[in-house]
């Protein structure tokens, strides 16, 4: 189905009826509200005007939409920044990251915290049983503009309260630490430091449990939204609306507090964003690199449990990259085929008209900034929309075959201590699920510790420290298990495990690993054997008593095989990645298909969809019957077929 | 005629005399003084030390030099720091600028007006009518080392002030600034911030008014200096030195106050602050590119309603840039005669004689550090004295037969909205200039609004915001008017036309812009029809009713023609621009010449004048009656003809 | 003789005896411990924990192994940071640099002084006249994580007090500084301000004062410690361990307080810290570039005064640089005899057993991070233990026929007056150290003044201001000089000299500089005659009564000889350069070797050591009697023969 992202109070209140009716036409179901509307709805404290917003959702209502209120508190007003510019987030220079734009508070502060506690139980005891309301959305993509991590100084205050909760001791602090390395011990909690602006490099376990607090913030704060909306509103849903590229925080635990997970899909905005070489850049600008979209349904279907949107799908060119192209004609209506062939239930356009002031006058909608006149993305929806309602319902999502274990810490340790320059864990993965889906795979994210039942392969591009939970996960599947270089490294003080890397992993893989090489750019080492490539950034010397199936060029093990269990030693360049995957896929005896850079296909339920992001025509599959789109699927195209 | 800078202070008073017998000597007639002396004026509050810089003037009015003197506000003393710290500048990050170099003040400082205003009364009133005094300098360099704007305490209550007058009212404010989105809201003034250190970027309308408003105070603050000296210095004329390639500020608005423009022109220093490519660095390092000081003597020659002098001419090699090559030998020679040719009044090298310790002491001067020796560059501006003593008073300059509209407000559009991170304007219109320059045609400068009556081709490379004057002075030419791309596409409150781009240009142009994409590097799109060549950083799509000279790759229009009217969609190639401008000097019937990319021509009266900045010499057109140099103009040679 | 650094405050103590029995067994004879121990010596003020460090040393001592004893002053402990915030330094953006790492306090402060007495004081007192103390290490890596300047508060009251001191007054300051230039005069020495977070540059004197000041109170701080030690501690030596490539202050001075000099040898970090291009940066990034450890072990014999320690040798791969490969097979080995060869007296490696915990758990030490197991690193010092016992004393180390003038001040100058960006005297000093070493030759490092009897050639690749004992040492020297661009270019207040460069030199060498050109990348000039290839970088323009040996592209001379002096007017490329060594060492006399750039040698006594840094094998030099090594000196490998 889809969806729309509205905002009434830019608009003079004639046009919301016109807005809502053609919103309606074009097969548009779901409407959402509300999120950056504070200033309005409480110009002044205690002071609150709800008729506007009354009178905008009962245009909605009338015209048969269904309304998502977001609570507005990622855009907190002047006059409560002023009352307490406590709840002002500081940056990793100590400096106040002011007023003016938004996401501007703290998860530290408690009054934050009263404050949003406030609005929220104001808004949902106000909507929470709004006829039209189909559910609420927290906040706005948190951790968006580097906030999940804040420095100041009620996050320090907020940090002692952790640790000591944590500790206990001073102590039991020291010791998990190692502070006794340097002098860095303290006698009271007191004398802890946020872990920045340090001469050199900080405590890499303090910056750890620094980064873990104030996730666990995050996902504490989300709580405490749903709560109070669940309170005001039963029978309502609640989701947020992740963003793309965003791992400063857990994901996972935030979707614990959510009915399902939702996202804001810029697929060519995120071009800019992930290190693509210069060359990638320009192939995959006016369309998107094809794994991209598609890496953040599958991981926030796996957030979600299962279910997810996409909240804001972009609609035509946007205004926050460094460059922003008009996508290729087809492109919007691709993305939204994309979306639903990975299971989203809502595609939700961001937004229904430009608007034609303040930061994001040059991101498109569907309407062009003044009137009644559909972009050219607009035009797509439209398409989308009529061809939906000849479809009739799509088939659920099915568990796919291959499950990649995606953790938000290992994204921490390795930015913390990369070692290397280049080891950057969202790489990895990305460029391990990449290689998964040139092979026509369907991938599921899971979080380190969930069931791994029915799947063929798990892969675990890296796991820095694994839990308990995570182990016992990992020891009782079945499936072909890949796990990556520098899994099993640290445990949860981030300290060397005592029987070396990778830990608690050495039984299963049988390997212990004694020295790590970081590599510059330009240096490669050669591995041959089952799979052929170079290693790069990032080589292991193992010991080893599991089979070796390839080595480096001096005879080390790079991939060995124990039972179900093959570990790789090193960062793979894309001839050795591509290799590796096409030999995993082969053990697990899974049927694939090697597919051209530019094309993808995805399942769900009994159909099959496929994508051209590319400038050349592709064939589907023989016998394929089509209930969308042609034989020759052509640049930009979309296919369907049973 | 010729000029020179010299600083008595930084000499025994005993070379004084012969400083000034060697100077007229050499044809020097004017000599700027005094503008970096205020220490040695008021070594302490209230104690004037004048006894030094009467003897001063007066030897240099013995040998017969006319004298220009510089107010002293560029250097603020360290007791006047220490008294008031609150006129110090604040960066971008919130911290103070201080004392140590120049340049150290805020101009929304109301403390700072006050003691500018007492010294400018000081030295006003001594000097305002000795005999020697020809005119005066106010302070130096506005706007050099990124001063036009400073981000402190004073400049938010400055700022304030100034929304106040503006807006009346902050539901005003709100209206204008769009500040509905986000939660921006302000319920009264003094809510207000300035629009930095946000979270992410800040409302693009608030950042354009903290723009205009540091422009504005700068205007004004000359003209208090101008007041202040035209009430004690009658019949005096008043000037102030501009900088190269400096945008920050409303140069056409200080223009206002000033008799005519000075400027100080660093051809090779400013190689290194332009965005050429590598190749071209290295091709003009020890020349410079041959439009460089030529674009500013026609940019000031403008902003001087037709009367400029070069205050400051580069003499040999400088110290500031990132590398500071020696001239090759005759560039100072040529730099002048390029700068007389442009219809400078004076010439004014920097400096009499190179200074042995401070931060210039790198800086080559007339003369050596130590004694009466002249440099390279003393030789070659001695070479200029008695060259023009030959010919005699030179022409007037005439009106060039193109013009090019140019505006500051565009620069700070879209450098606070770039949408695509290469659009900048100052590059856009130097590169245009560089195309018609190639083409032999002489340029004026326009400020937008200014009758455009007599020209044959008018060029605007961008207009972003076009008020009711300028919008009247482009319908009412004749003249073949040629319009960039982003013309048009704001109104004065940063917001998009409510008819879109480009807005009041609609009905000129014939065009309305749906839809606008940025290409990153690499990205290109062919342009075919009247004019061929490759759009790359920016490009439009049209609705167009004018005529379609040429179009992209997919048929979209690129250029188009209603009645004297052009309009280009994208920013242009080199290729495309060479071509482009060839054609429209075709429509408008200019005579012009396709010269190699190291020679240059200019018109002065009847005079044409020719200069090579390369390699190869140049053959100049048969039938020139020269009346300097030779018919085949060697390399960094200088030919006159009639 | 070999060492270890050792934390017997990270480990259990029951593993102390055996870690010293095993250090024992492998030829290890110096144990260097306790210099970042204060938080477990003093973990509340003057409450003092010795009976740890008691049994520490006695375990050592108990096991044959000398003790080296840190202070503990690099990592003053948080108690005392809390209690006296002002002891932590500033950055140059005026941060505070605050506590948990190390280094965290400026030598300007008064009560860190104090502090740092009580300490040292406490520590020697205790065990100044222990039996197994060999000696004592103050502090650790001044100058580390750029430490020597702070600009903060104490900073800045320290400042006028050194001023205050070296001027007497206002005016004599005012004078040196050339403070009238930009009116920067002051009245007081309170009104003088750190010169940094100026509006442009700030005064070159200024800021060379300010160096000096603070490189003064690094020498002086570390004297005060060596006076507090050596009272207490009789018969014991005192050293201190500089780093790599720091340059920030005067280590000829710092040697002055110690008994030798010993430094932190750490070869592939390096390789990432020193200019080097990309191509030779993978090039040697397993093996690290074969002069890097030669030149400061030379340098280090030099700063004390022939005798100096490595001790830190790097034993593996390190954590600190970008990447961190690890090194080929042999390397541990082959730095040690390269040490060795050049006069090391101890080669002590950092460290014993790699730490599990903290900021360098991924640095390598002898033992695999826990239990006794030896990791590549050691096993191979294990070797040199071997070797040595088996090789008995090393002969003396001679003076070498080759000399370089080192100077900590130019290196200061060149960086606040770069005047071309890439002009970065380490690097000069470098490149000509690798031309000398690549013909064979040995060379000695000695500081400006010092005599130089009995040298065949001495170079002095730049000495900016040329003081009274370095000229008269220069003058009297019979050996072939060789003087560098830019020498004699400032006197001592960083002005001019009057009678222009190379000012004090201008006799010596017969010339006389008027202008310089700095030459962007891309920019070279040919230089022909006796020597020839490119000048780069920076290059003079001479006036000489000296022969010319050489000529740039015009006939300007780029090489001149007066008597045994030669002058080089330009930064040589590697083409030039080489040229030009191979000139000197002919007209010096001596017997050279070009040497592939892979393979160094270098005498110690009678012995002749050779390395091969790369993968070809080498043929020692026929008649070459083998102690050590083969005929064929295979890649890693060392050969030392008579
Ligand atoms: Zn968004
Ligand atoms: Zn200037
Ligand atoms: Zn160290």
């Amino acid at each position: 189905m889809l969806g729309v992202c509205y905002y009434p109070e830019h608009w003079s209140e004639d046009v919301w009826a016109r807005d809502a009716q053609r919103m309606a036409e074009m097969g548009i179901r779901y409407v959402r509200i509300g999120e950056f509307a504070w200033s309005r709805i409480e110009p002044r404290r205690d002071h609150f005007e709800w008729d506007w917003l009354d009178r905008a959702m009962d245009v909605l209502a009338r015209h048969g939409l269904k309304i998502v209120l977001g609570t507005p508190t990622a855009t907190p007003p002047k006059w409560l920044v002023d009352e307490h510019p406590d709840i002002l987030p500081h940056d990793e220079q100590g400096q106040v990251r002011g007023f003016g734009s938004r996401r501007h508070y703290t998860f530290s502060s408690e009054t934050w915290w009263r404050e949003s506690a406030r609005i929220v139980e104001a808004v949902a005891s106000r909507y929470g049983e709004h006829p039209a309301l189909a559910g609420w959305q927290t906040d706005n993509e948190y951790g968006c503009h580097d906030t999940a991590l804040s420095y100041g100084p009620e996050d320090l205050k907020a940090f002692r309260r952790w640790l000591r909760l944590r500790y206990q001791s001073p102590d039991q602090l020291n010791e998990a630490w190692g502070s006794v390395f340097w002098s860095m011990e303290i006698c009271s909690f007191d004398e802890v430091e946020i872990p920045v602006r340090t001469v050199t490099e900080a405590n890499p376990a303090a910056r750890l449990d620094y980064w873990r607090f104030q996730s666990e913030q995050i996902a504490a704060y989300d709580r405490m939204q749903c709560e109070i909306i669940r309170k005001h509103s039963p029978g309502r849903w609640i989701t947020h609306n992740f963003m793309g590229f965003v791992l400063d925080f857990d994901h996972w635990a935030v979707g614990d507090n959510l009915d399902f997970a939702s996202w804001d899909s810029y697929p060519i905005g995120f071009v800019e964003k992930f290190p693509f070489s210069e060359e990638e850049r320009n192939r995959w600008a006016e369309t998107s690199h094809p794994d991209i979209a598609p890496f953040h349904h599958d991981l926030y279907r796996g957030v979600g449990r299962g279910h997810f949107w996409v909240m804001e799908q972009q609609p035509g060119p946007v205004n926050w990259a460094p460059w922003n192209p008009v996508p290729k004609p087809g492109m919007v209506r691709l993305w939204t085929w994309e979306a639903l062939a990975h299971g989203a239930e809502v595609v939700s356009y961001f937004r229904w008209r430009q608007v034609p002031f303040a930061q994001e006058q040059m991101h498109a909608g569907l309407n062009l900034p003044e009137g009644d006149e559909l972009s050219v993305g607009g035009h797509e929806a439209e398409q989308v929309g009529r061809e939906l309602r000849k479809l009739g319902d799509l088939p659920a999502s099915k568990r796919a075959p291959v499950a990649m274990v995606f953790d938000y810490q290992t994204d921490w340790t390795s930015r913390i201590q990369p070692q290397g320059k280049d080891f950057r864990y969202e790489e990895l993965a990305f460029r391990w699920y990449e290689a998964l889906r040139r092979l026509g795979l369907d991938v599921d994210f899971v979080r380190p510790g969930e069931v791994l039942d029915g799947y063929a392969l798990v892969v675990v591009p890296c796991l820095s420290i694994v839990d308990e939970k995570a182990l016992a996960a990992l020891r009782k599947t079945n499936a072909k298990l890949l796990v990556g270089p520098r899994s099993g490294s640290r445990d949860r003080n981030f300290r060397f495990p005592e029987n070396l890397a990778p830990g608690v992993l050495q039984e299963l893989t049988g390997n212990r690993i004694t020295q790590v090489s970081t590599l510059r750019p330009g240096l490669r080492e050669n591995v041959s054997g089952a799979i052929k490539g170079g290693a790069v950034r990032w080589r292991e010397y193992l010991q080893s008593d599991a089979d070796v199936l390839a080595r480096f060029a001096k005879g080390d093990p790079a991939l060995t095989k124990k039972g179900n269990v093959y570990y790789l030693a090193c960062w793979p360049d894309e001839v050795l990645l591509t290799s590796l995957m096409r030999n995993l896929a082969q053990e697990a005896r899974l049927e694939f298909l090697e597919l051209p850079e530019h094309i993808r296909i995805r399942r769900r339920g009994g159909l099959t969809f496929a994508f051209n992001y590319g400038t050349e025509a592709w064939d589907v599959p023989s016998g394929a019957e089509l209930i969308l789109g042609e034989k020759s699927l052509k640049p930009q195209e979309v296919a369907i077929w049973r």
